[in-house]
């Protein structure tokens, strides 16, 4: 068994033994053959050491937190899958007991480990995870098509689920940003709501896609802001009922801000800048400024269902396990076109 | 200047001079010129004196409840339309100032007015009507087109998006009757939610046509009542967490519930049998039943956004105002393909 | 270590030892030394032998489903409570995995036991469960005031807490029946809602009772009906926004109905006779039926936090666990005022 | 007749005569005979000249926003009140036609007025406004009582009616500041809602004002900040489920936010500061912050009703009309204990 391990920071990714093999120990624990492990831009951070003190993991320990497979082996309480079963994993492996896990928010679980960033993850062969974070996939999927929609596509999803539950038909969505998150939210805003969706990004081959993925206007992000004006117009003057920020650095929220319409809510998914407004601004339009985290388990159980039903795509580009510092490489270097994927 | 009039129950209608011509007297009136007037099985009930008691309407009048046209004059309050806007009609004119309006609920008006039922309606060359009865249409929609979506398809409308409000992808919704209703709200399903639409119904045209507009299962309702098996097996014999039952007769509702999940919302949208079932069963299941009347102006709008889409479509067949007597023989003689509109 | 046990229908409970002794098998198990435990009109219809064919279980076994206590021991897994905690114990041990524990309606659960009604219960000096059904309580709260809230109390909870989540000032709420489930249902409404609340009881005991714990009207359920008409003058002639019925038997739902408003709420709580209306009475006024179990886990948290503030209280009449005949008895004979409560 | 009016900014008001007298012209019209209007700080910012350019009133005219009395004559089409009628102002004027009036959210009509700010107000012996704001008084209350509720109270309500909508028991929410908003806010959270209410402000008297009108909890707002970790014990660690903060001043904000537990609602009230939040914070924790404008109509309503109830209880400081000045000094100068009010 081998798996890829940080050894240390600011040096490469190492294949190693897997040792300990990992075994089943706790009532609820689920052992995953790896089949894919999507290759992701934190990894990069976490080689950095940008998340050295948050994770306060110890070295060396196997990273990859986008991870899909087969069940190899199950506690004794585990009921809802079974050996051989293709899985994806839920970035969060969660208790179950405490209050945010009862109230089926478990995203704010006050107990999880997350694989990948404070214990063992997924550049690995095996990966030991729990009952709680086995999403079962259809038939039709294959961990490689969908291991990276476990954090970041989850994520998009999140948000554009989040919109979608109070937009109506003819009521205006600005996606700000249609690159790695964006190009997820805009199917999965096309799939699930009657919303018009106008996409704006700097970058036209983006607005391209944007548009094949099914949106109703793109509108370049000029410098000069004159793509606000646009949105103006497109609105009848009156800006967006919602706007979902998948990128919030660059001065993003302050061109966001005013194509928002009175009431309205703009959605943060994106991180970068501060969110910074008079208070006097937002209680005289009363908008509403809505975080976003990565999905909960229901949410990937409903993006697999739309991964599943062919209405939400990514493309990926695959390595080999043994290949990890050419997909870093390439991650680094910009050169991978879709999501980088690690097969053991 | 002609309209169409019921001059006695069980009477045939009759093209009189409308008289008196329809002027603008409140402030908030405003006169329509017809373009289109659907013709509704409810207009041979008026005939049959099933509604005499309940509207209380004085003959001769003119009937006519689903309107589209031309605004032609408006009192001096209105702000929302000016003369030549293109308008479809919600058919109630309701006050604004009850409870029910307030709350933008306004189909629940104390003190609304229904054109066709109980004062003038659209059978004709000019209707008077109110300003909160008007929504303008989308440039690229004419009356005729959408005249029969006023009441029947708001209605379709209405039940269908208040399912989708709560349906996540992966629910199922079981859409009972594929008829003039239901595939309305078909149509309103697949364009606003990514829930998973199984039709049931006995004929197979409307299967078929139900298939075409985008269902996702289609099951012939047969007289054994195994289609109530094939639909607990394509939800894992848990069955639907919503039902819509545009029918409501005939047995529709107790097979229906069969095929109702624990917790789940049943819709009634059509009407003829009673609900019966044991207050047992309600509780240990904790199923809803949700009743449904025509929707709200809001509704309408959004309805009138999904048809200048494209989303939402109706077959019609024309016939001019003068052609009334054919248009009522051939819908009471099932002659009439889609909806019969009358064009004045 | 003794316990109560059925050990034929038609026969009387009897006292035996507890054999075997409840010992942690599963990670997840708990096992509490009982402090209370409710007798309740189930475990009647249970030696009536009325859930026999329904629960499926092998007699002898022990009943009581409503327990309160202190935890004695837990599996390797459990994290919410330790040895030593005063619990109440929701009536359902659930799985935690199903799709419904994952959504928070826990009570929907696939997979959960029934301590008392299909497993061993709580008429004993201790009781296995799991640390899903575990509710800490303040310490303010002994087991023998709150055990008979963990199941009567808890549906009257969950009934009204779903009225008042969208019950506005002004709005009225009648509650049907004033007895068990109501006067909790009514200390519940006044703690957390607006709503103006108005009771109706065939009992004036009972009415007075409601008139202390905070109902701003009480009235009396005459034979003739007049009644309806009382509440139909509160209410301006409308109707209350919402009817929550904890009888639903001697044609309580009729007259129900006559005092529910357009678009209102009717909340099934009681059972025994048919819902039974036509479809048109529903959909002419778009009134729903709302279903309801008992409460889930975060129900029950909830509750004892009104518990604790002294917002809902129960009056209990208390027996030695060896007076359990005597329990029985008097629970049959209508001679407990209040709740029956055996302390081991 | 007379008015209070503008003549000049940085001038001082003065009584005229009323001209042109108010004429009913419009079918919704109503002139309202005042019985008290409220003096708010607002009066005074619009002497200093700080709505010179936001409203661009033409001077002279009559200020005076927060206004109740009785219905002196209606227009044509009005039917929500009549003559005699005693009503409280809802402060806007709407058109009932626009987008957001006829989705009940009034306050963001397209086409209202505001009268005192940018027509005619009420410090005067008439005024002129629409049917659309008048809200019938109860029997029990008197224009002096509730007129000073029209704007500040409203604004309170609408904040504290949100939370209270998602708020549960157990459930913690701080409200920052008890002064003029803050102790409508505590009266209007404990009649409406079951959460635990923690009030936080730099005033002991204050803190005692609020702990007599149910603050579960107090705390002084020191300079060095330990009141925030005293909202950290009282809610485990973990902070409140909502934060309502009226002052959003003077670095409320940032305290507030300490306060705040994952997936919290900080509601935004009062003004003065900058929200400036670094993105990162707002997604790592998934917060989020919500705007407050005035109440709807339907508010008005609802807080009249609690005041009706006796449940929201306001101070007053009577002044004759023609004691303007002494009432706008008395304000000016921090002499007024609770609402300063005109009686014309």
């Amino acid at each position: 068994m081998k798996a890829v391990k940080v050894v240390g920071y600011h040096e490469n990714l190492k294949m190693e033994e897997q040792e300990p093999e990992p075994k089943i120990e706790g009532a609820l624990d689920v052992i995953v053959k790896i089949g894919a492990a999507g290759v992701c831009r934190t990894d990069i951070h976490i080689l950095e050491g940008q998340w050295e003190a948050k994770s306060g993991v110890t070295l060396p320990y196997t990273i990859g937190h986008e991870n899909a497979g087969w069940v190899h082996a199950i506690g004794d309480a585990v009921t809802n899958v079974k050996v051989g079963d293709k899985v994806i994993l839920h970035p969060l492996n969660t208790c179950g007991l405490c209050k945010a896990c009862r109230l089926g928010d478990d995203v704010h679980c006050s107990n999880g480990t997350f694989p990948g960033i404070n214990v063992n993850g997924g550049y690995a062969e095996y990966l030991k995870t729990g009952a709680r974070s086995c999403v079962k996939l259809d038939d039709s999927l294959e961990p490689a098509d969908v291991a990276a929609l476990a954090d970041a596509g989850l994520t998009a999803y999140h948000a554009a689920a989040k919109a979608a539950r109070v937009l109506r038909p003819g009521q205006v969505c600005v996606c700000i940003g249609a690159g790695g998150l964006g190009h997820i939210g805009i199917q999965v805003l096309k799939a699930i709501s009657g919303a018009t969706l106008v996409v704006v990004d700097q970058n036209p081959e983006a607005l391209k896609l944007a548009k094949q993925l099914g949106a109703d206007h793109t509108i370049e992000a000029d410098k000069e802001g004159k793509f606000v004006e646009k949105v103006k117009e497109l609105t009848g003057g009156q800006g967006a009922e919602a706007i979902i920020d998948f990128v919030c650095e660059g001065g993003s929220m302050k061109t966001g801000i005013q194509m928002l319409q009175r009431a309205g809510n703009y959605y943060i998914v994106g991180y970068g800048e501060n969110l910074d407004i008079p208070t006097i601004d937002i209680i005289s339009t009363e908008i509403n400024f809505i975080g976003n985290l990565v999905g909960s388990y229901n949410d990937l159980q409903e993006l697999m269902i739309l991964a599943a039903q062919g209405k939400v795509k990514l493309h990926t580009a695959k390595y080999k396990l043994s290949e990890f510092q050419q997909a870093i490489d390439d991650l680094s270097n910009g050169k991978v076109r879709g999501r980088a994927i690690l097969i053991p």
